[in-house]
């Protein structure tokens, strides 16, 4: 029996056990800068990428979009870092997380959608599929670590599992 | 008697005094990464965040757009750290630098002219001015640092110094 995974909307809240959504709001500590031109939001999100003598580094990820159904085969989770995708392209695409647990299932996973103007980071030892992006080739902004270590484990389902439709 | 400043083309070979820029050509070090669906285009900059206790940060800023003729009274520079900015808007934008001296001039002045698609990260202590979106209200990715100590410094220019066209 298929795993039928179906998304919800990405909010702050409901994503905050895996990391933060980076998405300007009414919620977002701003400042005037630049002699009034400018507004700066701030400090966005928890950067963690210089354990263990790592540096951020500063990428781009250009993604084909996927088809639908698509099967979940694998996820991946990143020991000493953060990782912060950024939406450049405005298409919608998915986040497919779970939390911190040794293996997860197909009941671990939690799956949301991002309207294309939000971005996610997700934090260290935070399951998470590959890019998964919708309808376009998609540009991301990515933030994530270089380092002396291995820092990707991966983990293969065993069950079926399916996303359907959006 | 004013000094006019005239944009001329951003590219990766005139800039490399002041820093890099970002865009996505074919001179772009990629790999082929999540089982063939992503390119990642990969550490497209020298950061520089991590100097005295720095951290890096995520940030995004929304700049008006300059009215022209536009008069250029000040530049900054951060002695600790470099500073990225990566448009989301696509809209051109000016860049307006001066190389790492003690007081610059008019002489010393470089003024660019984005397409809309290539980031700058300015390398610590190179001058530059603030944001000089052109045309629409842009929005721009920053990766700069937070720490503890001051980091800006700013030069106010004695001489008249006007953007007149670009």
């Amino acid at each position: 029996m298929s795993n039928i995974l179906t998304p919800i909307l990405l909010t702050k809240e409901k994503f905050e056990p895996f990391g933060q959504v980076i998405e300007l709001d009414q919620h977002n500590e701003t400042k005037k800068i630049n002699y009034g031109q400018t507004d700066r939001f701030h400090d966005l999100a928890t950067l963690d990428l210089n354990q263990n003598n790592g540096r951020p580094i500063f990428n781009i990820f250009r993604s084909k979009p996927i088809n639908l159904p698509f099967k979940v085969k694998v996820v991946e989770r990143h020991p000493l870092s953060s990782q912060l995708f950024y939406p450049l392209t405005g298409s919608p695409f998915l986040v497919l997380v779970a939390p911190n647990v040794d293996k997860p299932n197909a009941n671990d996973l939690q799956l949301f959608i991002s309207n294309g103007r939000q971005g996610v980071n997700y934090a260290a030892n935070t399951w998470h599929h590959y890019l998964l992006a919708l309808n376009a080739v998609s540009d991301f902004v990515v933030i994530d670590r270089s380092g002396p270590e291995k820092n990707c484990q991966e983990h293969f389902f065993e069950q079926e599992i399916v996303i359907e439709s959006i």
